[in-house]
């Protein structure tokens, strides 16, 4: 053990006599940085690491009768795990930190999402309240958390009651329609749709966005096509939709990978993604970024931050719930959608 | 308030009467299922639910002076966070429950990994201990952390002491070598290597490991090229290595993205991965799954389960260290080392 370590251990009052301010400073200094100015979070934090002390966050919960985390669990069971789990659950961390909170995560080999991982975390008390993601409809979790009085949000509509305020999404139309706007201001002229297999609702809405999209630009419609989330399967799609395509169109995507695929698929018949065709995706994951694809990104730390307000008001037992929001994404251009690509520049 | 809900509140000896076992069962029943028969763990988990009885995890908390949970940090600077970052923290998660603890990641937009995140998270109390990822030459949370006597154990050698027991890591060499001897089976001549810079300590390992297989195989050494983790980088220089190589030969990579620049070099140059050029990658990322990629995954599971090992003792105060570990990835195999493609199968 370190010989620094005082014997008895040190309290608040230890901490704010030596730095020569408050406890309620001290206590804020630690947990709510914003409410100290930075200089004298900076001399207090210094007494704290000097006087080793560590505030006891379990008295503290004991005291609230809160466990002060959020849990929302992790896809454990699919093999290719969504590209934006782990970006949406850092903005949630980060969202959490200024919410007085903290994530905790949880997962089962079992099942996903099923009810016995959400039992299991309220019995052992380690959660006030949950965050749900991959909601669809006949979703079991949102009817089960409300008949146990147990708060939570959704990342994602609640479809079996999209009234219910509990949620924020990405609005899907108005990112489609968005990318037909920028295809259409970029030159291109026909503008094709490959979706997934029509009853997703998340697929749905995407491909009403380009449907309203070719109505309102000046653009035609071009064909549309669908696939499965899956690359051999989109670039088969997207080679019968390049077909019904020429160069100088362009098409607008449900998904990233079903990009990709239109990409690969135009790159096998000699067309350079760009100048020849114009492409865009959904999702703004990595592997737009990989393949330098023009994609829609989701408004993630917005999405984060509404989930909290949502969390906040159940918690401190408003009755009036906070409205739903629908978040629109970024476009993020990229070289899939620049029809004059500029020579010798990198 | 729901009217189901007794008024006052509910103990386990309540809890234990009502389902006929001993106090004792029902803390097994909620905190180490293992101990308990199924039946029983049903049968005491069912009144648990009627009765609405819910421990007190800050009670228990307090009784033990432990959080009774683990810290790890989140990378939310990297514009690509790591392919494995989320499959990593979703082993740590299943393995946290096995050990009667909980992660609590965190996260920070000023810089990743500095010491600030790590000093809150024990001012705040809400870890025992951490698990650390990234870990480089030069990096200051080992010692900082042994300095302030919190148990740690790290995804990653501790490079500046790599005789200190507190990790568990891939081993890179090994895999790399037994990709050569996986490509030399499968019938290809010259085996090539394309791998990061030199200097890096995780891809010089994989170079090595690349050199080794093709002394103790009947291979020719083919030429090698490097690039950085970039698809348009690791593009131009599979060229160049491509230009140096011929039909029936394969490059053995150090990462999935690597791989993917030589599946487009090959491609581009009217080659059929797999049939035409054998490839490899490495980490089993989603990367090489989307484009068939033969690959070498890391042993996550077994990996988090051995930190927990390692901090299972530090946290019992056990004077011996447990030993450090050097896993071997898993080959996968995939269309890319496939030189004979069988038609007609899906």
């Amino acid at each position: 053990m370190p010989k620094t370590h005082p014997a008895r251990r040190t309290t608040i009052m230890d901490v704010a006599r030596a730095a020569g301010v408050s406890r309620q400073t001290v206590s804020n200094a630690i947990n709510s940085p914003e409410r100290v100015r930075p200089d004298t979070r900076s001399k207090v934090l210094q007494v704290v690491d000097k006087l080793h002390y560590r505030p006891s966050s379990a008295a503290r919960t004991l005291r609230h009768q809160r466990a002060g985390a959020v849990g929302t669990e992790l896809n454990a069971v699919a093999d290719q795990p969504s590209d934006i789990a782990l970006p949406f659950l850092t903005a949630l961390t980060l969202s959490a930190a200024r919410h007085a909170c903290h994530m905790v995560p949880f997962a089962s080999k079992e099942a996903f999402p099923l009810l016995s991982g959400y039992q299991d975390m309220v019995r052992r008390r380690l959660v006030d309240a949950f965050i749900l993601t991959d909601t669809h409809p006949g979703d079991p979790r949102p009817a089960w958390l409300e008949e146990a009085g147990i708060p939570y949000a959704s990342f994602g509509r609640i479809y079996d009651d999209p009234t219910r305020g509990y949620w924020a999404d990405v609005d899907g139309a108005a990112g489609t329609q968005m990318a037909v706007a920028h295809v259409a201001a970029s030159g291109y002229q026909t503008v094709g749709f490959l979706g997934w297999p029509a009853g997703s609702a998340v697929g749905d809405l995407r491909r009403e966005g380009w449907a309203q999209g070719v109505k309102e630009h000046d653009v035609a419609a071009g064909p549309e096509g669908s696939a499965p989330q899956s690359l051999p399967e989109a670039l088969r799609a997207a080679e019968d939709l390049l077909d019904g395509l020429a160069v100088g169109d362009a098409v607008v995507c449900a998904s990233d990978v079903l990009a990709l695929g239109v990409h690969q698929a135009a790159l096998a018949r000699g067309w350079t993604p760009g100048a020849d065709i114009g492409i865009t995706g959904f999702d703004g994951s990595p592997v737009a970024h990989l393949h330098s694809i023009t994609t829609l990104t989701q408004p993630l730390d917005d999405i984060a931050e509404h989930l909290f307000t949502i969390l906040d008001h159940q918690l401190a037992g408003s009755p009036e719930p906070v409205q739903a929001a629908l978040l629109v994404p970024t476009l993020d251009v990229n070289t899939s959608t620049k029809i004059t690509p500029k020579k010798g520049t990198s």
